[in-house]
């Protein structure tokens, strides 16, 4: 079994360093951080949904996105993932192999390597098919420093594109809920789009992926950690049809759906229309919008716009809305 | 729940990297590599190891001692270490407690920092308790280059000491198997030990933590990477009393049984004593020993000279001696 699975993992993802075929990686310097540039960037995440395979992705690609784009909130360049396997006893090999050959087609199209890897078996009924772990190493440039803690007052909020989209693929796909839809994930690598968002909004504040929790959980935090307050104006927010119709069906708020390849921006106002012509440049920026604006507010609240014409809180979901969403 | 945890984490290990509460941490270059004198070294393991609380640690120290001592087998310094958590529905926090905390105890005893981490909660059914990754990261300096494949006829092998005291430990632990023993795990960091062993044999050509599948998995792996033989000196191994009357009972060879605590080194002859000698001197080497040497074997095969002067060949254990003993 185990030299099955090395032979997977090696036919897939096989490059120098995984070659090396010892305890660790060894990786000569970056070049912007051998010049003394830069600071290193490191991030984790264990992956853990179910199904495994869905609209839009499936595990292993998931496993790779989630990583790069944590690195990739910095403003600097994820370069190499480690990948760590716990496998359930008598999880087809098939599966795997289709997994690990995403994981490597991720990884290749996001610019980033897996340079050293594990894996576990775990007996039938102490595991669930298959968990991902990936942990990333980047580099930043000194001069970025972007924060959850550093939002203005004034600043513009944007995101990327439609919203909701990966929570409502992932809930489609599950048994007891017995709805369909043609909603994909949108599980994708940021890293490309924020490069070139970092060019033409170099001010850009903070940038946050807006995973499990939603929009709303994200938004809710940097309010927090900045001590500001957020107003979102709901005609803005870019959201797919039928997302809108799942989530009237199930009494889901779409601003508490998982987002998987979207990309929250806080930048001063005078950057806004910049950084909003240059994501639309991006495809996979196609349908940025201006979602918002960062207010005094002595509450730190997140509050909505409403079609309407009132105002509303946008809350914290209290619990998580969906296990294993990731 | 997920704010429990946090509490958890972020009062056992908190940290200036930890406190930046983004989605990824930002650290300064290391002395040593902003200097452009050494490389990058990444690695990462996952463990799942039961029972979670053993004689001599527990899933938290093992899970910090694992890492440490893969990025150390290089040679080099291990720095920074991630964490992700796979919780169990119905973890008890009390439990979650003494597991983080330990692992605190564990990093700081090790000189390393844990800098970012995740965590992710699958129901009841789908997970063991508690599953724990962590992913590392350090520096070696650019004059070492360490490995499996660098063994050269003539190099003498050494451990740091006693062999298979883990996997006994683990054993014993075990339910179904109903003994008892002594025996605790080795499970340690040994970065300051290599650290000691590098200067006093700056040419050793290779280390390896001989874990999972012990010393004989080891030796005949580094054997097949380096095209050479090994013989061992039965008699020069050195093995805890308690450690052959368990392996004796259970029909067991020690050579496979896992270590977390052990390093095997491959030197030059010319180095062995000088770097015995440092060994002995560390609290973790007292009881090293130089247990064989490397010829020339185009086999590629790793025998033992026995106590009774005949030649045997130690293989690869065939499938896992024993699931979840990491």
């Amino acid at each position: 079994m185990a030299q099955l699975i090395d032979d997977v993992f090696a036919a897939a993802l096989g490059n120098p360093y995984l070659d090396q075929k010892n305890d660790q990686a060894v990786i000569d310097l970056p070049e912007a951080l051998s010049q003394k540039k830069g600071r290193l960037i490191l991030s984790t995440d264990s992956f853990v949904i179910s199904p495994l395979f869905f609209p839009g992705g499936d595990i292993g690609s998931l496993a790779v996105h989630g990583t790069v784009n944590d690195l990739a909130m910095s403003g600097g360049t994820p370069l190499y993932l480690t990948a760590g396997f716990i496998l359930e006893e008598g999880f087809p090999l098939a599966d795997l192999q289709k997994i690990v050959h995403s994981m490597a087609q991720a990884a290749e199209e996001a610019g980033v390597q897996i340079v050293t890897g594990d894996t576990k078996v775990v007996e039938k009924g102490k595991g669930d098919g298959l968990f991902i772990n990936t942990a990333g190493v980047g580099v930043v440039p000194q001069t970025l420093s972007l924060s959850g803690d550093k939002l203005q007052v004034g600043d513009a909020v944007l995101i990327n594109g439609t919203i909701g989209d990966h929570g409502i693929s992932i809930l489609s796909q599950r048994d007891a809920l017995g709805f369909e839809t043609e909603i994909k994930s949108d599980s994708s690598a940021l890293n490309g789009l924020i490069a070139d968002m970092i060019e033409s909004a170099p001010d850009i504040h903070c940038l946050r992926d807006p995973t499990r929790g939603g929009v709303a959980a994200t938004l809710n935090e940097v309010a927090q950690q900045s001590g500001v307050g957020i107003v979102l104006q709901e005609k803005a927010l870019p959201l797919k049809s039928a997302v809108i119709g799942a989530c009237e069906l199930l009494g889901i708020d779409p601003l508490h759906s998982a987002n998987e390849g979207k990309v929250l921006a806080f930048c001063p106002a005078a950057q806004a229309e910049a950084l909003l012509a240059c994501m639309r440049q991006h495809p996979l920026g196609q349908e940025a919008a201006l979602i918002g604006h960062v207010i005094d507010d002595p509450h730190h609240f997140v509050q909505m716009e409403t079609s309407f014409g009132g105002r509303r809180i946008v809350d914290w979901l209290v619990g998580e809305q969906l296990p294993r969403i990731c």
